[in-house]
Order: structure tokens, then C-alpha cells, then sequence
């Protein structure tokens, strides 16, 4: 069933996501914000996308900034491929153009927080946010843009508390290169795909440590990995998710990927060769870099108080979240640090 | 409490654990086997150990092949660092000098088959095996015997059907740098480790297929852990084990590190570079290097129709497992056939 889909948001993921639209075959439009102009520009040039290296399919109508409402026109789904910063005012602008009753998919991963400055994921904020929008879908899963844009295989994962939403929405993007699984454990996957950006600077870190030794630390890397995927279980139930949930492709899946390369990983290696935190993460800013890891690992703090006065957790069954906070503070041995909060206690 | 600790095999893991075990304060032998003659007179000359490069510690008393006797007398407990096609001839000479009561402990991975003929992992056929022999404790988790050697910060899993038994081999071994958690589910983390073995080969594909296209395959090497975590949780349960094994250091942390470095890995690179399957596996035979995951491929083969035959598994909830023997044949392609077994199927 043929759908015209519109994404807001040019960036990589937002063109990435094309790919799929178009190869289930929809009409396709992409709407770029107002930091957008030069991606948007690329592709109703025919040049490759400025973050992928792939250019977006021809049958890819690309709008500018000003033109949100001829993208929205008689759109009957509508992607947010925005940053957790933006997404809500996008949405608010989006809002009087949406499809009654349509799924809102969105790409957003991390925490925000709410008026009242309660920590939580996306999906939920945006739902109360803009009261009678549809259902909320957050895609999960290992899924880096520049490879859906180039075809290469990816496996999805489309939430949603409504599942026959999820369900509409991965029939619109499914192919045979870009597969999605459906899932109603919408908070548990959001939570799990925030904490691996946490998670994937420590990975980071053992990685770092090799260069200086000369000989890789896998082992302990290893040991992190393991107890990465604990506590994304943890704390997928904490919130009401599932433990499963950091079982399967959101979890175990996309940490593999995001502890093999990006910007959270690179951080954490940084780190793990002994360079000052805070310089490591300046210099990375001022490249353009953001290391999501960072601002998610101080929420995930917040959040875990919250979730603990709610009396949904322990205390202290976070260590590798803890680890982490010390290692972007000032002074922490990443291989003490990392060791003390992953490997077993002593018998 | 100090034990004099007589490890038999002087291989890599042998040696390596010389480190954690004379660290613990323990008095320690390490016997080498017919096959380990150079490797013994490497450690008696103070000379680096030929497999790990590290030096064994000079507390540590090395035994030749006909010393089998001198090593274990009084020992109080015996570790069984062998090889699957060995272990249970040695145990069988070691037998009578065993003491009494104490944890047998293996380093030794895989399936065997008992006398009828049906695949099953080791412990239970070594107790079978040997009547009276103390319960058989065995040693998984993400361990690489260089880095255990060398001391790098590790974390082991030592599971047994009797708690106590893993329980006191896990004191006898603890070090700060060398951590132990305890398990009583030996099934679940034998099946578990001699799988993760099978499902680095598909790891290494994925690796092996970025030169091809000069872009790396992160996407579907995610989505390949997802579901070796997932076949592997199935088989644990299947064999009567927990799946929670799975999600722990024996199957994510240990799935970790084996898809990162190791004779499994770089043959799965071999075929994902294209190479013909049986070329690439004479060829590392020929340099002396075994790759285990392809004989425990077709043993988990077995293994799966035995456990469906016993009503204990569905058929078609293995298809990675299916995957990773067609590629170890002839003429199936890596990219295409990881994906179908791998990626979600379609809505």
C-alpha cells in the first residue's frame, strides 16, 4: 500500500530513511529545518548527501525550511527525523498539518525532560505535548544512517504503545534490505537506545587502553559489554519496559554497533589513552561532534533517582553507569574504574 | 586458603591460569601433556611461554608428560586445561590420583558424544566417564588466556550442578585482577560457549565483507549478534539450561570477544572476503590453527535434532546457526545469506 511519507529533518538519518520510502514504494518527501539548507540544497542538486556520501533517489522531493506545509500537503505518515532538542518544536509547527490519526514516527533518541523537570524518553513528552497527535513510533535498533542509505542490510526495530501503529508504520518503510520487527515496549526501547550511547563510551575506553599497553584489554572489555546489557535490562524494566528489550536488536545489536564506531565510542577511546575529559569533549565540540553519551549519562543519573524515590530500583545495581560518570569527571582511572564496576565482586 | 593447585595441560590457558592461581597464594603445578614438551621446558627455563608470551611466575612448579604422578600427589584441587579430543584421557590417567571430594575444574569447551553416539557437552560425560570423580566445574566467560597471563583485569564464570563445588574452585582463583562469578547452570554455559564459537565465524563475515565494498557492514553485523544472543539463549534452554546465560559474560561478553580477534573470527573473514570455505580452513589448518566453530557448527546440527527429536526444541529457531553451515559450504553468498537468516522478517 503506497503511503505519501514525509520526514522532517535532512539530516542523515531523515535522507537515510528515503532509501526504504521509496524502494517500498511511496511518495516521498523531505523537509528540511532551518539548520538544513545546505543538505537540502544537495539533494535537489542530484549531489551526494553531505552527511552519508549517497545521493537521495530522484523520486525524493526535497523542501525547504519554508515550505513545511507543501511537505505535510496530504501526507498520510510523517517521519521526525530531528535531534531530542528540536524535535518538540518541529512538532509544534508540524502539528495543524498532521494526518488525523496517523502514526508520528520519530528517529529521536535520549532523555528530556518534562515541565516539571522530570526526566524521561521522547515518545511520551510529544504525545502530551500535543494533545491529539497520533501515536508515537520510535524506531530502535543498530542502524547506522550512511548504510540504510546506501542499502546495505539493516534490521529495525519500529515501538509503539499502540502496536498496530508500529505495525503501519514498518509496513510503510519495510524492504528487503531494511527489515523491522515491531514492538510495543516503546519506554524500554528508548531508555535501552539512550544508554548505549552511555555504555559505548566505556567500550570506548578498553579500547582506548590498548595503545598504551601495546596489547588489547578485551577481556574486560568483554566484561563491560556484559554488564552494559545488564543494566540496559535493568532499566528498561525500571521504566516499564521490558528486560527483553535489551536482549534483542535495540539492545545487544545496536551496543555491538555503537561500541564499533561513532562519536561515543571515539570519546570514550579518547579517555581510555588518558586524555582530559574535558578537553577530549571541547575539542570533539568544536569539530562538530556531539558525544550524546555525555549529556544522556548525567539524565540517566536523574533519571535513576527518580525511578529509585519511585521505589522502581535498587541503589547501586547502576556501577558501569556510575563508572562512566567518573570517567568524564576529572581524575578517574578508566581501567581501575571500569574494573571496580565490572567484574564480579570478590567471592 | 592456600591449596596446592595441579592444572594439567601446559597450553595457553594452562599457563594462563598459573597467574590468578599462584597470585591467590595457592601452591601450584602445571603438568604438560605428550604435546606440550617444548611448552614445559619454556616455563622450566624461566623462558616466555610460547602461546601467551608472558613469563610463568617462578613460584610455579612445571612437571614433564611421565610426571603426571609427582604433579598431583596431595593436590588438593586439579584443573583439566585440555583440549575436547584429549580431556577425557587424561582425565582417565589422572583419575587414580585424583583427591577426594575436591572440584575436577575444565577449561575445556565444545560438544562431544558419549558411546551411543549423541552430542552433549563435556561435564557430564567426564563424570559419566569416570565413576566417583568429583563434580566437574567449568570455567566460561570472555578469557583470554593471554591477558589472563598477563594479568589484565578478566572476568570468568565457573559453573557447576553443584553450587558449592564452583563456589570453592571460585576462591581457590580469585584475584582483584581475576574475578569469578559462580553458576550452577554448567549445561546452559557449555552450550552457550561452544555456540558463541559458532557464531564468531558469522561476525568475522560481516567483517570480512568491508573491503569488498570499502565500507564496513556494521548494520548486519549487529543484527548477526542479535540473533546469535537470541540461538543461543534458545539452545541453553533447550539443552536445560538457563537463557539468562545467554544475556550474561558466557554469551554476550564472551560472543564480544570472540567476534573481535580469534582463529573463528578471521576464518568467517575469510569467507566473507569471498575466499572458497574449505581453501581457507586448510589453509589456517596448515599454519597450526584450529578453528574450532566449524566441527561445533555441525555438532550443534546434531545436537538441535536430537533436542527436537526429545521434544525439548521447535524446528526453523536456529537460522543463524543454518546460515554459518552453508557458508562453511561451498557457493553460498555471505551478505545474502546472513541477511536472511538475520534480519527481521518481512511485515
Amino acid at each position: 500500500m503506497a503511503e505519501r511519507v514525509a520526514i522532517l529533518g535532512a539530516g542523515a538519518m531523515g535522507s537515510a530513511l528515503t532509501a526504504p520510502a521509496v524502494d517500498a514504494g511511496n511518495e516521498v518527501r523531505l523537509w528540511g529545518t532551518w539548520l538544513d539548507d545546505e543538505l537540502v540544497a544537495a539533494v535537489q542538486a542530484g549531489a551526494p548527501h553531505p552527511r552519508t556520501s549517497v545521493v537521495v533517489d530522484a523520486r525524493v522531493r526535497a523542501f525547504g525550511c519554508d515550505e513545511l506545509e507543501a511537505a505535510l500537503r496530504d501526507a498520510t505518515i510523517v517521519v521526525l527525523a530531528i535531534t531530542s532538542d528540536g524535535v518538540l518544536d518541529v512538532l509544534a509547527h508540524a502539528a495543524p498539518h498532521l494526518p488525523a490519526g496517523a502514526p508520528v514516527v520519530i528517529t529521536t533518541k535520549g532523555f528530556g525532560r518534562d515541565d516539571g523537570g522530570r526526566v524521561g524518553v521522547i515518545p511520551p513528552r510529544l504525545e502530551a505535548a500535543v494533545p491529539g497527535v497520533a501515536p508515537v513510533v520510535a524506531i530502535g535498533g543498530p542502524c547506522k544512517a550512511n548504510e540504510v542509505a546506501a542499502r546495505r542490510p539493516t534490521a529495525s526495530v519500529y515501538g509503539c504503545r499502540d502496536r498496530a501503529a508500529a505495525s503501519r508504520a514498518a509496513a510503510v518503510f519495510s524492504t528487503p534490505r531494511y527489515r523491522v520487527e515491531v514492538s510495543d515496549d516503546v519506554v524500554g526501547l528508548e531508555t535501552v537506545a539512550a544508554m548505549k550511547n552511555v555504555y559505548a563510551i566505556a567500550l570506548g575506553a578498553c579500547q582506548g587502553l590498548a595503545p598504551r599497553g601495546g596489547e588489547p584489554w578485551h577481556n574486560l572489555q568483554a566484561a563491560v559489554f556484559a554488564r552494559a546489557v545488564a543494566e540496559m535490562a535493568v532499566l528498561a524494566g525500571a521504566v516499564g519496559g521490558r528486560h527483553d528489550t535489551a536482549y534483542g536488536l535495540v539492545g545487544v545489536g545496536d551496543l555491538e554497533v555503537t561500541g564499533l564506531s561513532g562519536r561515543n565510542k571515539v570519546y570514550g577511546e579518547r579517555l581510555g589513552r588518558g586524555e582530559a575529559p574535558a578537553d577530549a569533549l571541547r575539542e570533539m565540540r568544536d569539530a562538530g561532534q556531539v558525544v550524546e553519551g555525555v549529556p544522556a549519562a548525567g539524565l540517566a543519573r536523574e533519571l535513576a533517582a527518580q525511578l529509585a524515590g519511585d521505589g522502581h530500583l535498587q541503589t547501586g545495581v547502576l556501577p558501569l553507569l556510575d563508572a562512566v560518570l567518573d570517567l568524564i569527571g576529572p581524575g578517574a582511572d578508566p581501567a581501575e574504574r571500569l574494573s571496580a564496576a565490572c567484574l564480579p565482586p570478590a567471592v
